[in-house]
């Protein structure tokens, strides 16, 4: 991933820490030493020719995540517990050679979109101190804004993750829930609990959400990939786009760079398709001021019955307030959570996404300290909904408003994760390498199933991804088989009779390739083709007869050049 | 399905509802005239060539589930509503040309194990009329067991379309959560809700779950089959058993025939492993102990307060305790039924089914009115815990015991629908062409594959299920292509050379078939063949240069021919 030693990365981190001067950012920075001896232990793996996908990178993790041997606080002092075993997540993240700083502040017990509820000092915003950094994941995003960080973990159930990247300037990605196993994190609202990332680029967000991702036994609500996943947005995604309505809330200046966002899609190929988004908005009414409060109630009312030391007010007013929530009412929200999750399929049936702000306006500290619920509940406008309706989102910088950064997120549903990171790629204009999905099988193509050929959308519309341009080796045979739309037949070559054959290589899931195959006519067929690198790659063969009247083309090394040669 | 016409059927079924005096069977017997004018439709559709598949069957609906026009109870006399839509698995039912008898008695509001708990009557067993029916679709399964109808919809929350299939001697089907919408009927504990079928045979009860199944926009909880789902129990499925005090609540004569239907599965090839199953027997505590009862009030709790006329006291005494239950404990229980089908997936993972008894015991009527909540919660002990934990069961006849009928059931894990009815066809001595997953792509494979092969594994492995013998149009060659181990090659024939080869077809899922070609190594190649049918289908080609050292043994017009003889 890097050239820089994992030594030098963490000094560099150090030096930043030193000279931005945000103590708040932190609940619990480790000791110097101690770091660059985690470093160290990782220059050697390398040097010992160890593969490490994350050597060289630093890390931060939100104090509702468990690291072994560290206290977590969740930002509340009194409810401070030292676990024996790290989280799942912040634990593979090390396993990959990421190094750990320390442990960052946030909105307590993850009740917040602001990042002022902590006793530990409100986390002010990266590029504006006099405004709030968002949260609940406050501390850790401001970590890999200021640069100290080049990954953090966050939490996200309401935005929590999406809120405090997009007043950064940072990429957050918050997958389908259950990608990413919540083992060793303190509950929010459990059903709905999402561990996140945040970093600079898309890139390396996607890559350590790779990482992170993957089933744990000991968390029963994380799932696998579905063995269709799609693996690639389509190259003309349909995005579903609010209707002026709904960007009421925005200031003008938002609206534009909304606007610019969505102009930026449609540049890149995207058909808009204006939706209406009351319903899914409405979802937050649910979360907040029904029932389903009493999940935090659940995961730790009881402590806070105690009257722990430096609990905060607004949280702990929030969660106190569910004790007496009857149960059948509960029941009853979680059926109206059921019927919007319907009501929201059915909505964005056509569409391969749907864009929206990540949040709303950016307040002083001032503000928020002012109206501290108010504040809290219009930060969560675009984003409450997401983790209720089980759908996965990636939030991106989209140029600023009003002078503080400006984000939009791209929503999609459940494991269509990829789909996200794509359109998010157009809007970071990035070029994202490593996919999320860590299934997918390869297939080779030489005619008409190629990129601008006839056939091409069979791959495209069954989530296939492009990988690139491959040379078989010289091993195989071209012909013409005279079939409309015309078609190529790769055929083994007799010893010494062969040539390489130009190629293109996709990746797509297990079940499309099944699919695929069931759909190909004869004399097509697919089976292991040798490359010029001597990988052994699925590609298409085909089987005709001796004495078809086919063509043989074999001299020409590609389809394209042979169609272009044809028609010269 | 039958050569019976609908009508012959439906005056069949009026003389054996008049025959077995049953009336506490139905709460709304349909008028004979309006069902046989129903079955005159069926029979001119028949007549004028519509495909129907279930024509010349008659079928019962629980009185909790939605016909258009006709009112539904749930076995309250104060609940009744007349619906405008049918419930959608009864709707599939009616369209593919089964005939409508009547709603059925039940447990009011499916909240029993019984079928005495009803103002219509307690329902009085089949076989044993002065001893309870089990519920709480007491009705469905009596109509069924009495030959009344030969199709019955009930629902199963925590039992109820099994335990009463086992106690009258007939099959209950009670598949994944969410294959069967629940569009349509009355909720019990809406997340565990689902919808079964009662039949005399294994064949139809899953003839009919297929025709109900499938997604359904207004059904929030509907699922589709995976794309990776086993089509079939593997040759020798491994089997957990209870260890011998999981059954100490069974009297000796159901102790010993629950061991003649496990000693049948060892007899077909299953491999049994003795689990410690008291975990999830420990989970029927959460389901009426615990908070999940604020589902029940959350359903109906607003109309019992109402003091209807017509409320069994039992069920009502039971739901209304549920009205002061805290939302923080529903949250607490839900939590804990996640963690629970976690170590049941522990416990479970390296089997392919459970075997259980279905219930315990057989009460008389008087007993159950001496003790009705003590005696109910006993016939649940075996069935409690399968939709909390999101698994399938197939309830099928396994003797009697105690001079009543024995019923054992096959539990799987979610979407292993079809490895439980394997298994129970087994138990049943039948044999189950239909199969209940609606998806599957086919294959055929000529050589090391097929069964008894060395490669078979390959397919039983993934969950392919074997079709039969096929034999290809006469226009292909097979080659010895002189491999270890040894594997035909089918290759196109030129005009006029080529011969029909035999080989088995083979039905997978589409990421099985993806999986498989991509485990495939040169020169095995798969796509489309003509069979002698005219029907094309994916299988075996290869891809083998010119000059290669390989023998045509197209003579041979099969694999395992050409191996007898080449052993001779």
């Amino acid at each position: 991933m890097t050239a820089v030693s994992a030594r030098g990365r963490v000094e560099e981190a150090f030096r930043r820490i030193k000279e931005v001067d945000r103590p708040e950012v932190w609940i619990l920075a480790r000791d110097e030493a101690d770091v660059l001896a985690d470093a160290d232990r990782v220059d050697t793996r390398i040097a010992g020719g160890d593969e490490l996908p994350l050597a060289g990178l630093v890390f931060a993790v939100k104090d509702n995540v468990d690291v072994a041997g560290l206290p977590t606080t969740a930002a509340c002092p009194g409810f401070a517990y030292t676990p024996a075993r790290t989280a799942t997540a912040a634990a593979r993240l090390v396993d990959a050679g990421a190094v750990l700083l320390g442990k960052t502040n946030l909105d307590q017990f993850a009740t917040g979109l602001v990042g002022t509820r902590s006793p530990y000092g409100a986390v002010r915003n990266a590029p504006r101190p006099d405004r709030i950094s968002g949260g609940s994941s406050s501390g850790s995003a401001v970590a890999v804004a200021l640069g100290i960080a080049d990954l953090a973990i966050g939490t996200d159930t309401a935005g929590s993750g999406r809120v405090p990247a997009a007043l950064n300037g940072i990429v957050g990605i918050k997958a389908t829930r259950g990608l990413v196993p919540t083992t060793g994190v303190v509950p929010a609202a459990r059903p709905y609990d999402c561990v996140t990332v945040f970093a600079a680029s898309l890139a390396l967000a996607t890559h350590a959400m790779a990482v992170m991702s993957g089933p744990d036994a000991a968390d029963p609500l994380s799932r696998a990939w579905p063995s269709d996943v799609r693996l690639a947005a389509p190259p003309e995604p349909r995005v579903a786009v609010p209707d002026p309505g709904a960007l009421a809330p925005l200031s003008d200046d938002a609206r534009a760079a909304f606007s610019a966002a969505v102009d930026r899609l449609v540049g890149a190929g995207a058909r808009v398709k204006v939706v209406d988004v009351a319903p899914l908005l409405a979802v937050a009414t649910l979360l907040y001021d029904g029932a389903l409060v009493a999940e935090r109630f659940a995961a730790v009312g009881d402590f806070l019955a105690t009257e722990p030391a430096g609990a905060d007010p607004t949280v702990a007013a929030i969660i106190r307030a569910a004790a007496g929530l009857p149960a059948h009412g509960l029941a009853a929200d979680q059926r109206r959570v059921d019927e919007a999750r319907a009501t929201a399929a059915a909505l964005l049936r056509d569409c391969d996404a749907l864009l929206l702000p990540t949040t709303v306006g950016h307040p002083t500290l001032a503000e928020v300290a002012a109206d501290p619920v108010g504040t809290n509940s219009r930060m969560g406008t675009y984003t409450n909904f997401v983790n209720l309706l089980d759908m996965a989102a990636v939030a991106v910088p989209a140029g600023t408003a009003d002078g503080s950064p400006f984000g939009v997120s791209v929503i999609t549903r459940a494991f269509e994760d990829q789909i996200g990171i794509d359109l998010a790629a157009v809007l970071a204009a990035e070029t994202v390498e490593r996919t999320f999905p860590g299934l997918g099988v390869d297939l080779v193509v030489f005619g008409a199933h190629r990129r601008g050929g006839p056939l091409a959308h069979q791959l495209t519309d069954a989530g296939a991804r492009f990988r690139g341009i491959v040379r078989t080796a010289p091993d195989y045979r071209m012909l013409d088989l005279r079939t409309p739309p015309p078609k190529p037949g790769i055929v083994a070559a007799a010893p010494g009779t062969g040539r390489a054959i130009e190629g293109e290589r996709w990746t797509l899931s297990p079940a499309a390739l099944g699919v695929f195959l069931t759909a190909l006519p004869a004399p097509m067929t697919l089976g292991k083709i040798t490359l010029d690198t001597g990988e052994h790659v699925t590609a298409f063969h085909c089987d005709v007869p001796p004495g078809s009247d086919v063509i043989d083309v074999t001299e020409h090394g590609s389809w394209p050049r042979y169609l272009a040669a044809r028609n010269t």
